[in-house]
């Protein structure tokens, strides 16, 4: 079994390995560039923790978390031209350093790379990969259509939202565990468990993250924190506070919200204690427990050495605990 | 064997009987209403037909038909976004009814349909059937990025030109012929030929498209005429016309592509003379004959029914001859 360290070498290894053709160069810089901005891996870890858990062969899952990776990095680029974003990870992003058309047609094009990575199994595996994979990407897409949707709408039930985050961010990291499990040729029922176990995991994931951009340490976080609120993002404490708050507290929240000209260290210090006062932090990090204890509880199913499910174990807890 | 009308009645229905969610709309609306805007379904009937002609069930070759279709819409949809078109067959584009947003996620849902519909193969069939259709893809991405970029040169060799329409139009109809024979059980040299059929049709399909831009029958093309010379659009006729010109030609042709107040009859009727002065009508005729005669070469190679043979000559003639 190898550490989380070593799983991350053997997939940054594999991407600084990716053959890129030289040309067109205008067309694979921007994927390069991508690739290399780092992150933590966490889907394709994933995938190898996954796949030598269940008995697989390690090296044989290189490939598919490649081309997971490929695929998640695809969805970061074409949402970061959606969303007008400015700056991922630190760094300028493609659509503004190349213009919207490359960073569309960079992203289809890594796109079908991470399928061409993904078909790297034995073919006994293949048609299961497939499924998972197109069914996976097509979820996502949905999961932002109604990110982009949800942002139109003055109110979101916590319901919606929580689909909406199973979509956008979950299912791929259930996509991770069981794309392991399938090329470690594990059995329906414990591939099904370990994609329960990658869905619980994304949720609790997706509801840090939101936590952290409130209240997170912005040195730690790598973020700017309050961005968010700033950007009146619906996430799990806003649709929160809109479905819970008073007519008072409502009437303070939508005042600083809509306010463009506000100060932004007051906007968010204010927005944060409406947070506090209604008692969303703890409110939200007894939901991230929930979800962590349900990804547990899911992986307790699985048959895989007790070493192994240790391991698993740890690392959704440091990622649910984890303040960057 | 099907005619012409069977064929794309069978890709017709399938297409319409496509599974579209009803939720989120706003993805899956410009989808259906791309894929209902109809058009030629050459790529899908060449699909079956390829199928066909070798011996297979058609039946098992419309899905991958389907998908190839979703495919090459999905190209559309995206390339309209970069070229920022208004109008596709007379209807009004995605990006320009929904947004950006809406094309570049609506396409790349299609994207994941594709590659949905192109998996319903028979297992042994599926790593073949998924390697040409991720390599198809990828070179078709580096097709558009070339075209993208020659827009910014002012000299495009021929050579480089061929090497982009091979890339951004021919390798998907190569890629048609292919996927037919694969499902079929074809052995590979067979297969290979037939993607040489596809790959020259294509290569002669779009020097007609370069040629009935400037002397079609706008009734009959269903597209304006000159549109190409209005937006100084590299084709065929104008790398070649920008390689062979003499210095006076060469003077003539830059004050007109550069003249943007001209009118546009009087802009199109003064380049459209300069091509035909170098006698470039002629000489595009002859290439795209040059190109169909290796298609129908490719095709003389192949094993197959010589009732299949004569049907599939007719496709590539009635297409290199067509006037729409």
């Amino acid at each position: 079994m190898l550490s989380f360290n070593e799983y991350r070498n053997l997939v940054n290894d594999a991407i600084l390995a990716i053959p890129y053709p030289k040309q067109p160069e205008n067309l694979y810089e921007p994927i390069r560039y991508t690739m290399g901005m780092g992150g933590k891996r966490i889907r394709p870890v994933l995938v190898l923790m996954a796949c030598e858990a269940m008995g697989g062969d390690v090296n044989k899952a290189v490939e598919p978390a490649v081309g997971l990776e490929l695929y998640h990095n695809f969805t970061l680029l074409h949402d970061d031209v959606m969303d007008k974003a400015d700056v991922r990870r630190g760094m300028p992003t493609v659509h503004r350093r190349w213009g919207d058309n490359a960073a569309i047609l960079s992203g289809d094009t890594m796109l079908s790379m991470a399928a061409r990575h993904m078909s790297h199994v034995d073919d006994d595996k293949l048609p299961a990969v497939m499924r998972l994979f197109n069914d996976t990407a097509i979820e996502v897409c949905e999961g932002q259509q109604y990110d982009m949707d949800y942002e139109l709408l003055a109110n979101v039930s916590v319901a919606d939202y929580m689909e909406m985050i199973r979509l956008k961010t979950s299912v791929l990291l259930g996509c991770a565990c069981k794309l392991g499990a399938i090329v470690a040729g594990t059995g329906e029922q414990d591939a099904s468990n370990l994609y329960t176990v990658g869905l619980n995991l994304g949720l609790a994931f997706q509801l840090q993250d939101d936590l952290l951009d409130v209240w997170g340490d912005e040195a730690t976080f790598g973020k700017e924190i309050g961005g968010d609120i700033m950007n009146g993002k619906k996430t799990f404490l806003l649709v929160n506070a809109l479905a819970m708050a008073s007519d008072d507290q409502l009437a303070e929240l939508r005042r600083w919200l809509n306010d463009e000209y506000a100060v932004k260290q007051e906007k968010v210090a204010a927005v944060t204690a409406i947070y506090e006062q209604m008692g969303l932090k703890q409110l939200t990090e007894k939901e991230i427990v929930a979800y962590s204890q349900k990804a547990l509880e899911a992986l307790d199913k699985v048959k895989m050495p007790d070493e192994a499910k240790q391991q698993f174990a740890t690392f959704i807890q440091d990622l649910v605990g984890r303040d960057k």
